[in-house]
């Protein structure tokens, strides 16, 4: 568990530490006492930085949504074949996944018990429709198979790539960030079977 | 939540009863009051059918787990060329996931905090090595793409398989198990680039 001086902390390392506590707990399951001694400072210092757990939980999934959302106005996600800009934005789904591990991991276990995980949730499912929405266009242009449902595939696209959070550890020696997000391209376009 | 009358209480519907409780409220979080309150039975009752929750939690993830066993004995996926024998074992997967969709559910939720739940994921492992054995067999006949490193692909197509149980349910209108079965062997074995 990480541990900080008082004196050294920011509202960005309180975070970082919250969002390992709500992985670790379950959000439900995490009190402020909890996040005091795992952050190392009082519960009033705590209340310094932030209005309470929620507010941490809000920030937490917002930086996880910022990263995604930020990726459909990427140039590649933007100009292009939609079959191409599709691919553009499962490879970075991918990469921003890996990049922010906890806060993505944190986002995938929103239940929506509160006003902020049924926020969450609803821009998840904003997300997932936009995604949904250019498969449906690379369909159309006839570049994407046509014998499964759109929402099916999308479904199961997402569950190839958000099962990512369940293994993949950036200390692990092994795969890089890279070389999964090559494995998922090539398994979601063009799958495993030798061409 | 279903509730039955004792005199027709069976092992069967116990299980029934007891893994929908865990599956809402987690094994951890899962007490035998819960289970008595769910069944509509007394603590007594139940004692007099399983020795505890433990027994209940090993005969459900057993259900899973013996179904999945089950595929590897299959002729099909006994017989013929390992990418065949690999696509069998793909789509029964899925099968088996939707036909016993809470106890593969509960399957996939186990932790490790108790011997059972150790003892599940250990033949989960087992499982899930017979079937990477059985894509690298078929990577060697060069009838599987060889770019992407056997363990990773592995985790990738399991990654979405086990996401259905987020989201398939049984009374949904709309998808059948035959066109989720259907849908992730298409997705696997080709992807979603038209050929």
């Amino acid at each position: 568990m990480t541990t900080a001086r008082r004196d050294t902390y920011t509202p960005e390392t309180l975070l970082s530490v919250a969002v390992q506590v709500f992985n670790e707990r379950g959000y439900d399951g995490t009190s402020m006492e909890h996040l005091s001694k795992a952050a190392g400072i009082s519960k009033s210092s705590i209340y310094h930085h932030v209005s309470g757990k929620e507010e941490l939980l809000r920030r937490a999934v917002s930086r996880a949504l910022d990263g995604l959302f930020a990726i459909l106005d990427e140039e590649h996600a933007l100009a292009g074949r939609p079959v191409e800009r599709l691919e553009h934005v499962v490879r970075r789904m991918v990469e921003v996944l890996i990049t922010e591990l906890p806060y993505v991991t944190l986002l995938l276990r929103v239940r929506g018990n509160t006003a902020t995980e049924r926020w969450a949730l609803e821009r998840r499912r904003d997300f997932d429709h936009q995604v949904a929405e250019l498969l449906k266009a690379a369909a159309a242009d006839g570049d994407v198979r046509g014998d499964v449902e759109v929402r099916l595939a999308t479904r199961l696209v997402f569950g190839m790539i958000n099962s990512i959070v369940e293994w993949y550890r950036p200390d692990a020696r092994g795969v890089s960030g890279r070389e999964v997000a090559d494995a998922v391209v090539r398994l979601v376009f063009t799958g495993l079977r030798q061409a």
